[in-house]
C-alpha cells in the first residue's frame, strides 16, 4: 500500500526489511575486517554505486578520483557522529547532543508532542529554551561502535547439505552471535549480511532512547510542493527536524559530532553522504532485472492504474469524495512515479548493456577458477530458468493469490487461512503462517479497521474484471470466483452482504475455528473459501521458484565477493555507509537544473501557483519574508548514492563539516536502484546555510543556530 | 546554418520562404470569401491545430467549445490592430501608434539605433519623451486590410496539361493579380496559397515604413537564460520591444488598437494569439512524415553532431577557441534541440496512429466521390513511391551534393557551377541557377566573408570521413574526391593550398569563366570540379522526385479542402491567423509546471546560477529589485497554436484586450510542427502585467506605461 511520501515509505519498508533480515540473528569470530584491496585487484565499476562500508573504505579509489584520502581518525569521527533512527538516518551536530534528521523522519514525534488543540505539523515548533524541548515517546537512535567480520564463524557452523538445513543453522549461529554480543557488551548487536552472504559483519550499536524535539518547521514548508514536487528538483523544502539526545535527563555530550560548515555545499565540491541506505538491487542478474522490467513492474503499474480508476470513479461528480480520497490517490500516483522510475533504468538499453557486459566479465572470472565455477557457475542459469517459469504463470499468481485491492477479501482470505493453518504442525504451514507469523495474521484480522464499502465494491469488481480479462476463459479460478455471475454482481453481493466489516464478527470466526469457517454463509467468506485452493497452489508454486532464486542470488553475492572483493560496494542493507559525490547541476527538460536553489525559488513557486496547496507558504514565512536574505542557498543536488533509509543523512565536506541534509532523490535518480548513474540522477538535500538562515530569521531560534554554528 | 535563437531563425526562414512563395505573384476575381461551413460538414480534428484565417473563423467550434462567438466587428478590430513585421508579428497597442513586438524581432533596429560607443542590446533603451524615439532604418509593418478569394480566377487561367506549363500559368496569373491590386489600391498585395492550392486568397496590406524605437530592455533580460533556456519553460524573459508607427513625422493614430487588460492572463482563461505563423507540415502525408522521421532528420542530426565534433576538437585544451566558437556551438545545439523536437512528435506512436487514422478517413472521403478520386486518389501512393526512392539514395544525395560543412567547398562548388550554368539557356540550368538565381549565387561567391581555416580543415575532413563511412567502398565519388588519399590529407591540401579565401580571387574566377575554372590548379577548385558531375547527377535525380512530391502534395491540399473545407485550418503561410487556447500549466519532469512565473523566479534562477552568464541580471535590475512587486506575473503558458513567424504576436482575451506577448514554444511544443497536441505543448508568453511593472519600476517609462494602460 503506497503512502504519501514515497521516500519515507521506502525508508520505512526497506528499513523494516533490513531489520527483519538481521533481527533473528548474531556471532564472535575474530577474523579481521575485509581489506580494501580486492582478491583479484578488480577495478571499481561505477554502475555499482558508492555505498561503501566503514570497514572497507575505498581509499585508493578516493585518492585516485579526488586526491583525497581520509585517515582512520576522520573515518572514526564520521562514523561516531552518525546515528540511525528506526527507519532513517541522522547525525550529531553539536557538542550538546543536537541530532539532525529530516522532518519526514520525525513525523511521529512531531505529532505526538503536539498540544491537544493544535498540531506542530501545521504550526511548526521551536523550543525557546532547553526546558521546552519535548520528549519523543518511543524514539531511539543507534550509534555504530564497531564492526567485526564474523564470516568464518558462520560458515563453519553451516554444515548441513540441504538449503533448509543450512538456513536453519545459519539463523541459529547468527542469533547466538548477536545474543552473546548483546550480553557481553550491553550494546545492540546485529549481524549484517553483505554481498548476500559474501561477508557477515557484526555491527555493535550504542542505543540512545531519550530524544526530545528541539525544532520542526511547518509541514507545509518541510514538504513544500507536496506530492507533485516529491522526487523532483529544483526543490524548495525545509525537510529538517532537530532533536536532542538526553542522558540522565541532561543533554548528552557526544564524543564526536559534525561541525557546521561556514559556506555549506559549493558547486563542484567533493562531499560525502553518511547514512543507512535501505535496499538496492544492483547485484540482481540480468534475468532478474528483465523479469522486473517485463513482468513484475508492468503488472504492479497496471494494479496501481486499476486502483486509480476506482478512485476516479468514486470521485466523479462528487467533490467531497474527491477530497476524501485525495491522499490515497496521491499515494498511488507517487508509487506509480517510483515504480515507473525503477523501470526506466531497466528500459535504458545503454544501461542494460553496461550491466550485461558486467555479467559477462563476472561469469568469466568465476569460470576461470574451477573451484568457483563448481560452486557458483550454475547460479545464473538457475535463476534465469526460475524467472522464466515464474513469467509463464504470472497472471495466475496475481489473480489467484488475489493480493491488494479489496481489503475485505484480504481479511476474509486471512481468516480462512489462519483457521486452516493453525491446525497443522508449524513446519507444514504456508510460510507466512509459520512461527510468529500466525499470530501476526490473527492480530491483523482482529484489529479494528475502517472499511470503505463504496471503495471495496468497486475495487473487488475491478480485480475480478481484470482477472476475467487476463486469465483464459476456462480458468477454474474464474468459475470458483464468479460462478457464472458478472464481477459487478459478485462484488455487490460479497460487499453488501458481509458482516466482515465488523471486527467482533471476524474474531468470532477465528475463535470458532475450522468448523465456523466451513459453516459460514457470509458471502465474502464463501468467496474466500472457494478461491483458497487456487490461491494455495499458485502461492506454493511461486514460493518454490522464489526459494531457488533466493538461494542462487545468495551464491551470486558470495561469488561477487570472491571475484571482486570490496572493490565493489555491497547492496544496501540499512547499515552505515559512506558515499562520495560532487555538488553538480544536471541537464533537465531541454535546459539546465542549477546545482542549488535559493529562498527566492520558494516564493517563486508559491506565487506561480497563486499560493495554493501544496504550494502554500506558512503564515510565518509570509510575514517574515523581508527578514530573509532570499539569495541564501536553500536546496541543492549532488551525485552521491542514496536510497530510502538514507533520509536524514548528513552531507559533509572533506573537513567532516555539515554542508547539507539529504532528503530525496530526483525522479531521474529513482532508476539508480538497479544501475547507478550520475548523468542526471541526483541526491536532493537541504543546504546547511538555508537551515541556519531559517532558524535565525523565521523561527527566532538564535540559540539553536548559535549552537549549530559553534558560536 | 542554425542561429542563436531558433525561434527567431524559424521566424526568419519560414517568413522568407512564405514571402518568396508569394512575392512573384497577384488578381481580381470577385468570388466571395470561403464560408466557414465545410462542404461535407466534416468535424474539426484537433491534430490540425488552430491557426484559423480571418475569412473563415470557426465560430461554431468556438461557440461549442468555449461558449464564445465573436461578431464581425470584434474580428475586424483584432485584424486591423495586428501588423506583420518582415519576419515576425506585432500589434498596435495604443491610440498613438505604439507597436508591441518581441525584443528578438527588433534586434536589427535596436542595434542600428545604438550610439557609436555603446549598444542598446547591452544597456537597454527607454525614450524619455517622444522626441527621443529613434528611427529604425528599413523597418516596416504591414496591416491586413482585406482578403479576397481569387481561386476561380487562378483556376481558370491554368489551362495547361503538364505540371511545368501549369506552374508557369499559375505564376503568371498570380503576378498579374498582385500587380493589378498594387496599382489599383496602392496597397501591398499578395496572393496566399492556402491548402497547397485548395484556395488562393488575395491579401491586401497597408504598409507603414516609419517605425521608431520607444523602449527595449537589455538583451540579458530579454533573452534571460540564453540558449539553455531557449524553447523551455518555466521561463523568465522580458522578450518585448515597443516601437511607434509614424506618419508624416507624427505618431500615427490607428483606427483600431488593442487595449491593455487590467488583470492580464488568468489561469484557465480563453485567450487568442493573433499573428503570422510561418510554416507547418500538418498536411504532410504519412509517407512524408516517415521519410523525415527515418531518413531526413536523422541525417540532419548526424550532420549537426559532426559539426559539434569539429568545434569540440577545436576547443580541446584551448579556452580562447572555446570562447570563440561558443556561439556556433550554441547554435548547433539549439538546432539539434529543435530537430530532435520535430522528430519526437513523429516518433510518438500514439500521435502517428491519430495521423494514420486521419489519412484513412481522408482517403475514404476522396474515394467515395469518383470525380475526387480520379483527380486526387493516386497522390498518396505517388508521394510514397517518390519518398521510398529518395530514401534509397539518401546517403549519395547527402555526400555527393556535399551541402553544409566546409564553407570553402561550398564557395568552390558554387563558382564551378555558376560558370558552367551561365553558358546555358535559362530553362536548361539547374533550378537554383535559373532566373535571378544565378546572380544570387554570383553575389554570394563575390561577397567578402571570413573563412576560419582551422574549422574548414576539420569540417572538410569530417565530411569526407562520413562519406567514406556511409558510401560503398567502390563509390566513384569517393575515388574522385579522395583519389586514394585519406580524408585528412585531402582536406589539409585543399584548405591550406587554396586561394579561395580571398574574394578577389573568387571574383577573378567568375570573370574568367569556364576557361579559367577549367585551367585552375587551385586544390579546392580541383576538388569541386572533380565531384561536380556526381553532385549534378544526384541533385537532378532528387529534384525530379521532389517535383513529383510537390505536385502531389498540392493535389492533397486541394483534396483536403474539397473533403473538409475550412473545418480544418490550412497549414501556416506567414499570413494572419487567429488561434484559440487556454492559459494552463502542464505536467513536467515528474511534477507540474505552473501556468505563470513571477519576477521572484527571475531572481531565483539568477541566484541559483550565482548570477553567471546567461543567467546574469542586468545592473539596473539588480539595483531596482526592491522597487518591484516580485509576485507580479512575468511569463505564462497557454495551449495556443504558434510556430516561427508568430514571434511578437499579441495574446488577447475575449474583450480583445492584451493579456500577453508570445515569444516561444516550450520544448514539448516543437513537435507540434506536424501534429498539434496540447497535453504538454505550450506557447510561452510575456505577461502583460510583467511588461507594465518593468516599464514603471525598472525603466522609469511611466508615460509609456500610462499610454499602454490608457491612463
Amino acid at each position: 500500500m503506497p503512502t504519501r511520501s514515497m521516500l519515507a515509505a521506502i525508508a520505512l519498508s526497506t528499513a523494516l526489511l533490513a531489520c527483519a533480515q538481521t533481527s533473528a540473528q548474531v556471532a564472535t569470530s575474530p577474523t579481521p575486517a575485509a581489506s580494501q584491496a580486492s582478491p583479484q585487484q578488480a577495478a571499481y565499476r561505477p554502475e555499482f554505486g558508492t555505498m561503501w562500508t566503514f570497514d572497507a573504505p575505498p581509499i585508493d579509489y578516493w585518492r585516485r578520483t579526488y586526491n583525497f584520502a581520509p585517515d582512520q581518525r576522520w573515518l572514526d569521527k564520521v562514523r561516531l557522529a552518525s546515528v540511525r533512527l528506526p527507519n532513517c538516518s541522522a547525525s550529531f551536530v553539536s557538542s550538546r547532543g543536537l541530532v539532525m534528521t529530516n522532518h519526514h523522519c520525525a513525523r511521529a514525534c512531531i505529532e505526538s508532542t503536539s498540544p491537544s488543540d493544535s498540531s506542530y505539523m501545521e504550526t511548526g515548533f521551536a523550543a525557546k529554551s532547553i526546558t521546552e524541548e519535548k520528549k519523543c515517546a518511543g524514539l531511539y537512535v543507534d550509534q555504530l561502535q564497531s564492526i567485526e567480520n564474523v564470516t568464518t564463524r558462520i560458515r563453519s557452523a553451516v554444515t548441513g547439505t540441504t538449503p533448509a538445513e543450512q538456513a536453519s543453522q545459519r539463523g541459529a549461529v547468527i542469533t547466538q552471535i548477536q545474543d552473546e554480543c548483546n550480553q557481553q557488551t550491553r550494546l545492540t548487536c546485529q549481524v549484517v549480511t553483505l554481498y548476500h552472504g559474501g561477508i557477515y559483519s557484526l555491527y555493535r550499536y550504542r542505543r540512545f532512547s531519550d530524544l526530545r524535539l528541539v525544532m520542526a518547521p511547518e509541514g507545509e514548508v518541510a514538504f513544500f510542493g507536496g506530492d507533485p514536487d516529491n522526487f523532483t528538483y529544483p526543490r524548495y523544502d525545509l525537510d529538517v527536524t532537530l532533536l536532542r539526545v538526553y542522558e540522565n535527563d541532561r543533554p548528552f555530550t557526544p564524543s564526536e559530532y559534525l561541525r557546521w560548515s561556514r559556506n555549506g555545499a559549493v558547486e563542484n565540491e567533493l562531499i560525502f553522504v553518511v547514512g543507512n541506505p535501505g535496499s538496492t538491487g544492483r547485484l540482481n542478474t540480468i534475468a532478474q532485472m528483465e523479469f522486473l522490467r517485463d513482468v513484475s513492474y508492468p503488472a504492479t503499474l497496471a494494479g496501481y492504474e486499476r486502483s486509480l480508476g476506482v478512485y476516479a470513479e468514486l470521485a466523479r461528480g462528487d467533490t467531497a469524495a474527491a477530497r476524501r480520497y485525495q491522499n490515497d490517490v496521491f499515494g498511488y500516483e507517487n508509487s506509480f512515479k517510483a515504480v515507473t522510475g525503477y523501470r526506466t533504468g531497466l528500459l535504458d538499453s545503454l544501461q542494460m548493456a553496461t550491466k550485461r557486459e558486467f555479467e559477462r566479465d563476472f561469469r568469466a572470472r568465476i569460470a576461470a577458477d574451477p573451484k568457483l565455477q563448481a560452486e557458483y557457475g550454475a547460479s545464473w542459469d538457475a535463476i534465469a530458468a526460475a524467472q522464466r517459469e515464474l513469467a509463464t504463470f504470472n497472471p495466475l499468481l496475481r489473480y489467484h493469490s488475489f493480493a491488494g485491492g479489496s481489503r475485505l477479501l484480504t481479511l476474509a482470505s486471512q481468516t480462512v487461512r489462519a483457521v486452516l493453518e493453525s491446525s497443522k504442525p508449524d513446519a507444514q504451514r504456508l510460510t507466512a503462517y509459520r512461527g510468529p507469523g500466525l499470530n501476526t495474521v490473527r492480530a491483523a484480522v482482529s484489529a479494528n479497521v475502517a472499511i470503505d464499502t463504496a471503495f471495496e465494491r468497486l475495487a473487488l469488481a475491478a480485480q475480478l474484471r481484470a482477472a476475467q480479462a487476463e486469465l483464459p476463459a476456462d480458468d477454474p479460478f474464474l468459475r470458483a470466483a464468479l460462478g457464472g455471475r458478472t464481477p459487478e454482481a459478485v462484488a455487490a453481493l460479497a460487499v453488501q452482504g458481509t458482516r466482515m466489516r465488523d471486527s467482533t464478527f471476524r474474531i468470532s470466526l477465528l475463535n470458532g475455528g475450522a468448523a465456523a469457517v466451513a459453516a459460514s454463509t457470509d458471502p465474502i467468506i464463501v468467496l474466500a473459501r472457494n478461491i483458497d485452493p487456487f490461491n494455495r497452489t499458485v502461492t506454493a508454486r511461486a514460493a518454490a521458484l522464489n526459494a531457488i532464486i533466493a538461494s542462487n542470488a545468495e551464491k551470486i553475492g558470495q561469488a561477487m565477493f570472491a571475484a571482486y572483493g570490496t572493490a565493489l560496494p555491497p547492496d544496501a542493507t540499512f547499515s552505515l555507509r559512506i558515499s562520495d559525490g560532487i555538488v553538480k547541476g544536471f541537464p533537465m527538460n531541454g535546459t539546465i537544473a542549477p546545482y542549488k536553489t535559493t529562498f527566492y525559488g520558494l516564493y517563486e513557486r508559491s506565487a506561480a501557483f497563486d499560493n495554493k496547496v501544496p504550494f502554500r507558504i506558512p503564515p510565518r514565512w509570509a510575514e517574515r519574508k523581508n527578514r530573509l536574505d532570499l539569495a541564501t542557498p536553500y536546496n541543492f543536488v549532488s551525485t552521491n548514492d542514496i536510497i530510502g533509509g538514507n533520509s536524514g543523512s548528513p552531507l559533509i565536506n572533506k573537513n567532516a563539516e555539515v554542508v547539507g541534509l539529504a532528503f530525496d532523490s530526483n525522479i531521474e535518480g529513482i532508476a539508480n536502484r538497479f544501475i547507478f548513474t550520475t548523468d542526471v540522477a541526483r541526491t536532493v538535500s537541504v543546504h546547511s546555510r538555508g537551515i541556519v538562515e531559517a532558524l535565525r530569521k523565521v523561527y527566532d531560534a538564535t540559540s539553536v543556530a548559535d549552537e549549530l554554528e559553534g558560536r
